[in-house]
């Protein structure tokens, strides 16, 4: 049985394995088939319980510093919002995971994010890129396709945004932060994007796509009225990254689990919420109370393949 | 019949013509007599309902960037928090309409203030100003008064802020961000300034005054309670910026528009609130929720008049 | 009787004396001992009545804006957020207090704090240093010795912070701005420190620590939730420059006084909290409606002494 999800204005659309949902894709099908809820739980569990919260270097946006700090927080991790490239060699090899964001990207910003990205690298720390609205300006595009070449672990944004990288070149129509494009337009482009750069690619959407280059799961969690609070994006992101930071050697699980988590605690958020500003609310207090029950019933991840209707 | 409104400190009135309560001023008396309330309900579904999220270049203050953010949002517009001179020159003529606000102004942030609305200025887009502050430092007011000769469509400050933009001088008594001045005191200096500059001039407080030089009206939404939030000003003059996005040619009706209705949104999310952090909440709930009936209910905007008690 | 407060790692304790609980400690024994708690709310109270509210100009880190400016007006002061070289020599006389903060340190940010805090000493300001992460970097500790040395009023830190300053190198085990330590590891070092700058020092942790070198407090109020909200360290360094800006001749009283009332703030929250956002908002609520009766039930501020169990 296959569930059909609408693919936007390229009528085109992803298929979504009931048969496999909740059932993580492994290279190895002989090993013991842990459910992805079970495994989007496990995860959120090691940043809660780690020894120490992790620590995140967040190099972030301007508009989505208190979000990205708090929804860091109540995960159970720890931000640490330092930019500065006289600071960066002492205190990026502390941190356990690197988040990098662009969205009120000037020159001035590029030398401490390349900086950062490679201190991480050197201390074989993952690092996680947000591409915020790639396709703005050139300078922006020529930012993030170098900041793409640095090697960062996961790579998120919104179908949009993903499409302009693929593309490389500023998208005529691009019309802000908010995607114009369904994260399932975006599925192929994800994938050979994820192979180029060797990393992982999320895309952003109704439904949240994952890939590897190979293997591709999409996550159904979430609530529409989340675009309606700026920079939840960015705060997935972050997520993502402290998912990454306590299991560095399965990104593309931790990337799944925690898009999933997220808009599980956005689901629960809105059971509470009277509009956008209660849903911001309310989703980070869901975070930081999250059970067990509640991520094995709601998580709702599942292989994906792809045609045009 | 009169309602008097007491004009603080000076000992002034303004008289808001009850018999014209909620009738739109129009140059042409003959035109069919819109009431300002369905006016207003009607800019707010021109920025709810236009094809695609009206996009707002924000060009705005440290502070209130994530409120700003939101309020936009909620209100159906699409923020675009993008300041870097190297992203205007392409991303400035995508906006339908762009914010500038001098909260947390260095000489850096000059350049590209005046870039983008120069951009804007080419490309025939609206933009507003918000002199935050404009009488703290001499550096602060010259920045106001430069910014002012680039010909912005909207000025919105409170009385303190119009009255020194209008005296173009530092207030030795100028006592930091908030007002010590009732709108109602910088009327005549309000219609002066709008002379002189070609644009709209509206003056927060417990009464708002708008004027373009000649026609005058005042919006009497809001609670008291928003001057205990940070950068509620900020936001309105952002939600002003939306309303003449979509509405070009009627400046002076929107700009009435957006105070009343982010003052609707006020006095409905006063109704859940139970200090200065949850009344912001809720306001931004109830600006994403608001309907016709509560909006056309509540507007209260009036030609007023001007006379010393 | 004494009540042994654990003082986590180093096998430390403090002892707060519950016969002096509430009791200032003065230097004249004889005067008539007012309650902590009384003082406690005589101090908010001169900040909410104050003629014009105090104007408490911050320097403060990029994320910590929004929280610090509401958190200022809630408690009845106005909060103004002005950084540049430019605007410091117009603008500084004219607040009352100046509140330095090294969250989000870049070299560019150094002149201002450091003129900033040069002009609130000539004017006889009262000024506040929050050294955020001290030991995050070497650059981050040399500008924060620095700052140390031109002269503040009241430093507060967590206990890591603190011990950071006092041994004046960088902690080979700092953690980012989450404290390693309870503030009572710091009971010793903070004495040293205040009497070596001459200045008050309080140490955030499950008691909060109060000294002028000579006399200690301990104050107990507050939540450990507050720890998952971000910036509640700088927002509580916000409110002691707000409450020595109406009573600069009693820092150390002032300090614990503010330190309790957000405590209690946090408590009364806390009754409404679902998690970390729904606190901080009814945080900020309750610290605007705060009564006389809650601060004098609520507030507990004791002597302490210091010994190792």
């Amino acid at each position: 049985m296959h569930t059909t999800c609408y693919g936007g204005a390229s009528e085109t659309a992803i298929a979504i394995d009931d048969e496999t949902l909740n059932q993580p894709e492994t290279a190895a099908n002989d090993e013991k088939s842990e459910s992805w809820s079970q495994l989007a739980w496990t995860h959120l569990e090691c940043v809660r319980n780690s020894s120490s919260a992790p620590l995140i270097q967040c190099i972030t946006n301007l508009v989505s510093m208190d979000l990205v700090a708090n929804v860091l927080l109540s995960a159970g991790a720890s931000p640490g919002m330092i930019h500065s490239v006289e600071e960066i060699p002492d205190f990026t090899p502390k941190v356990r995971a690197l988040y990098i964001n662009v969205g009120t990207l000037t020159p001035a910003w590029l030398p401490p994010m390349k900086m950062a990205t490679a201190v991480a690298n050197d201390s074989k720390r993952p690092w996680v890129l947000d591409p915020v609205a790639a396709g703005a300006s050139a300078f922006r595009l020529k930012a993030c396709l170098e900041l793409l070449t640095l090697g960062p672990t996961v790579v998120r944004g919104n179908g949009t945004e993903i499409l302009v990288l693929f593309n490389g070149s500023a998208n005529a129509n691009f019309k802000g932060a908010d995607s114009m494009h369904e994260s399932t337009d975006a599925f192929e482009v994800a994938k050979s994007l994820a192979r180029t750069y060797g990393c992982i690619v999320a895309v952003s959407g109704a439904v949240d796509i994952v890939t590897d280059g190979e293997r591709v799961v999409g996550a159904k969690n979430g609530v529409p009225m989340l675009q309606k609070i700026t920079e939840t994006g960015c705060a997935v992101t972050a997520l993502i990254a402290a998912f990454v930071a306590v299991t560095p050697s399965q990104p593309f699980e931790a990337t799944a689990a925690a898009l999933s988590v997220f808009g599980v605690a956005g689901e629960l958020g809105m059971c509470s919420a009277g509009g956008p500003a209660s849903l911001r609310m309310h989703l980070i207090d869901a975070l930081h109370s999250l059970d067990r029950i509640a991520v094995l019933q709601r998580v709702k991840i599942a292989n994906v393949s792809w045609y045009v209707s």
